[in-house]
């Protein structure tokens, strides 16, 4: 017994979307532990979507679609789902009446073609779309056979996933056991090295621990199949309390953590407050910050000083290290630090300046050279020099720095 | 003669990863013309993969692969294929001496399983990747057979896509007629209003005009299939001049033009400078400005006071204001413009006030109501009331303020 996902539309094909929803299924097929050994996509085509199910149903026993549910003749997944079965459609008038309800919320009347969706096979059970107008269907058409549709729009199959599917497979036995995971983070150490450190752990098979890496940011995934969360972590847990001793200050946090919502966290216990001063990221520290709902509670605001007029006149910046040492440098970074953390009044603050290119790059100061000031709650100011190369290109460049700035934020808060 | 796309590796069936080859590549085959239908993943197995050739084949004559080249025994993506065929692998030297040399580079040597890599069917051709060690391989194994394989990183299949795939296929024959596009951007417009004005349009069958729509701007693509580039946009632009006329100031700029890349080029030719004033954003509007190369010409700088003492004492807002309209209220997006313009010494400024959610909305001032303040180059401060609505979400608000902001400097660069 094992799944198929089959994404069913032209745009596909063409290219004009990103397939998110293979992703998703994927992996909400792992953690229910349903094995899932192939995914087709094939365009709005009746015979080709009846072949795609033949193919399907030689190796697989629930096929999962997605897309082709909407109300235009090229939306025609419950047409060759049934047509394949030979099974009759017929008109659903629950459908109908929900269809119409949603559709005068927004002051709207019912078009013809959406009658068209109102149609599944006979035998089918309507799998209920509570965020849009398409529903799906679950359907047995034969012994061992499992039908499973889905509209393509993610948020909507997201949820009709949750609230229905989740709860059928169940039914049917399926995700007894489950996979449950906890996925560590870590910033300001390599994969390689993090590697190297917990290399044994990578032979594990219960809980099994693999690597990510994206944007910077690696982190380690420790899982185990279990019949319950709680035996799951009773096997997860020792190992990742192995793990953040191992690593240290490298990691940060876990699961939904984000270096912006860590350091929240620690200056909401501590009660204290922070400010910014960006060149090169241009806001991008502070809308990092923010993006933590509640930041206004320690996060009072910051300069974007891209200017060296604006970091002399508004943060204090002296001319003469500007022209001595050039905006990016070290002495520039405290200056600014220190000058945001008095013009806001804040306990902390973090600068940042830097070269983040395609050009200004010189042989001294190339492209990817960062300097990021911290100035602390005592008073004292620190500044750290990344040299984080021109192959990065500007919008990492610009991203790596605002992390780097929060993770020496961090650092220093954790050891405060 | 169609193309099919077979994504090998277990990590896209567990959804560890996205898939967007698929998209890429989609887009790439759309572009030369080459008919696509079909599009599987399937795992790190040898059955399967030689299982999906088997399908493959009977309804697609190039076969395009991705993944599934690395060193490991899970890559077995050419080792299925010459199995497949039965046709022996046989060690290439150049691609050892290839891959020694930018190990050397990197000071690392050769492992033993590396040599692996260096393995391809007789016959086949080596296609190099310039930017990682895996190369792929061009081999028509049979009569009106080809077999394309690519490595799953996306940055090196595109770059080898490019170099090497594309012009082989058009050596072959294909992409004497391509597709040629233009994509036209809006903002401030909805999909289904512009889709109105543009409607009679849609149904043109050269070039094809197509509405897309992410994150709030509206796009139309106009397409032409054509010999040549000249011959395309022959096509396109007076369907392009006819959107421009239709649109107005909706229309914003096209292919690879953002908000702020606009705005910038705008600015430059006036020769004039910008600083912006942002509360609920925190830094996403300096951050979107600074992602344009260059914007240290026209850009100054800003302030983020997210906390209304910032408000005051950096920027000048009056505690009158604050109380009795509260910091969100055209009185204060007015009166911080006016202050980062002032403060900046600027000739434009852009200010953000607004409720990002989800907490801190109420009855009278919820979630997703946002006032954007410009104050221009001849001293007049004006500013605009949005309700964008709870139901986006706070990263989505954020977005479509800052969004908004520019649109409204857009709007007025334009007219003055």
């Amino acid at each position: 017994m094992s799944a198929e996902i089959i994404c069913v539309g032209t745009e596909l094909l063409l290219g004009d979307i990103l397939n998110s929803n293979l992703q998703f299924l994927g992996q909400q097929l792992a953690i229910l532990g349903i094995p899932h050994y192939y995914q087709t996509v094939v365009g709005d085509n009746l015979d080709r979507v009846k072949q795609a199910i033949d193919i399907a149903l030689k190796r697989s026993s629930i096929l999962i679609f997605t897309g082709g549910l909407g109300p235009t003749p090229d939306d025609l997944t419950t047409e060759a789902i049934a047509a394949y079965f030979n099974i009759p459609l017929i008109s659903k008038p629950e459908i109908i009446e929900d269809m119409k309800a949603k559709f005068a919320k927004r002051g709207r009347e019912l078009a013809s073609n959406n009658y068209k969706q109102a149609l599944i096979p006979q035998g089918a059970t309507i799998l209920p779309n509570p965020t849009g107008t398409a529903p799906g269907m679950i359907w047995q058409p034969q012994a061992n056979v499992t039908i499973l549709t889905f509209p393509g729009v993610p948020s909507e199959m997201y949820r009709m996933w949750s609230e229905t599917a989740i709860p059928y497979l169940k039914s049917q036995g399926w995700g007894e056991e489950m996979i449950y995971s906890k996925m560590l983070r870590f910033w300001g150490i390599g994969e390689s090295n993090l590697a190297l450190k917990v290399n044994h752990l990578f032979s594990l098979n219960n809980p099994m621990v693999a690597p990510y890496v994206s944007k910077g940011e690696v982190r380690l995934r420790v899982s185990s199949k279990a019949k319950s969360e709680f035996e799951a972590f009773k096997i997860i847990n020792p190992v990742v309390d192995e793990i953040k001793n191992i690593a240290g200050e490298d990691y940060y946090g876990c699961d939904d953590d984000s270096l912006a919502s860590v350091i929240g966290k620690l200056l909401k216990e501590k009660k204290q407050t922070l400010s910014v001063a960006e060149s090169c990221t241009g806001g991008g520290l502070g809308s990092m910050i923010t993006s933590v709902s509640g930041s206004s509670d320690y996060f009072m605001g910051g300069v974007i000083s891209y200017d060296n007029r604006v970091k002399m006149s508004v943060l204090g910046v002296s001319e003469t290290s500007l022209n001595q040492f050039g905006a990016v440098s070290h002495q520039v970074a405290e200056e600014m630090a220190k000058g945001v953390q008095k013009l806001l009044n804040t306990d902390w603050s973090i600068s940042i300046t830097g070269i983040a290119g395609p050009e200004g790059g010189t042989m001294e100061k190339p492209v990817g050279l960062v300097y990021i000031g911290i100035a602390s709650a005592d008073r004292q100011v620190t500044s750290i020099k990344y040299l984080l190369g021109d192959e990065k290109g500007r919008d990492l460049i610009r991203h790596f720095s605002a992390c780097y700035g929060l993770d020496q934020l961090r650092r220093k808060l954790v050891n405060n």
